[in-house]
């Protein structure tokens, strides 16, 4: 069993079904609490943050999923039915034996405690476990995905008719 | 608090002061536990794997500090004194609130309930959190990096010789 406790919180003035429905996520912030915030020294000039956050409302049967449909595909157009069913672990689904979100988010700024973010896909509230930065060794160039995944990205590409980054 | 569970551990045959002394990781396996394995279909074919780990020989008193030097560039040859105190949200450092690492690694095969992987920057024995697949969401193209860490790059790359991703 292992205990951690949140060092902040994601704040934004969206609903959770704006945040469902949203393509590259929402603006807003990450708050940190008072007692970490020294923590954030030198964080200013980092264009992106990854935070990793507590996926609180993900009740106790989601978490005992262990295959699902990839459904990020589902809100970018592919039909439900050309999701093939794969491991949580080949996907970044919240149904996980332990809810853990890793979200890239853009840095627009650092104000006290609070920071300025873009691209957030977590609800209000959501507790917040760690921040590192996105640096050089989080930019891999030569990866490479399986067969499944290239096709559901092509078939984006194709109903979109432009590259997005799935 | 917010309780989690491990999913399985990190398994290798180097001494922790081995790990710690390797520039790119050694190879091993993240092993998986049996009631978790269904979980890893449609993860063969990626190239390489995010694991959230949780790492277990952080003493409390580190999970205290709030600001280190990045101790990654002095491995790489750049001297303590070079290096700046920031905060521990804007490092990898494992001293933090909570001692999660984020560890992108080469996925060579899935063997089973083992992933065969390289880069390992974790001490056997380590207990996994969660598994996620690298894919272009995750590999950012536009990113920056403040003054100080800039810096820190171009010594490192004077002094080996070549451009190293950090």
């Amino acid at each position: 069993m292992i205990v951690l406790r949140s060092i902040g919180y994601i704040r934004h003035g969206y609903s959770d079904e704006e945040v469902r429905s949203s393509w590259w996520g929402v603006e807003g912030f990450v708050e940190v609490l008072p007692e970490y915030a020294e923590g954030l020294a030198g964080l200013e000039g980092f264009s992106h943050v990854i935070v990793i956050a507590y996926l609180d409302r993900v009740p106790e049967t989601q978490r005992r999923v262990l295959r699902v449909r990839p459904r990020r595909f589902l809100r970018l157009g592919v039909p439900l039915e050309e999701l093939p069913e794969v491991g949580i672990f080949a996907t970044d689904s919240p149904h996980r034996p332990n809810p853990l979100a890793l979200s890239i988010l853009r840095l627009r700024g650092v104000e006290g405690r609070m920071l300025r973010v873009e691209g957030i896909d977590l609800f209000n509230g959501t507790p917040v476990l760690d921040i590192k930065p996105y640096d050089a060794s989080r930019a891999i160039r030569d990866f490479r995905v399986p067969e499944w995944h290239e096709r559901l990205r092509q078939r984006v590409r194709e109903m979109l008719g432009r590259e997005v980054p799935v």
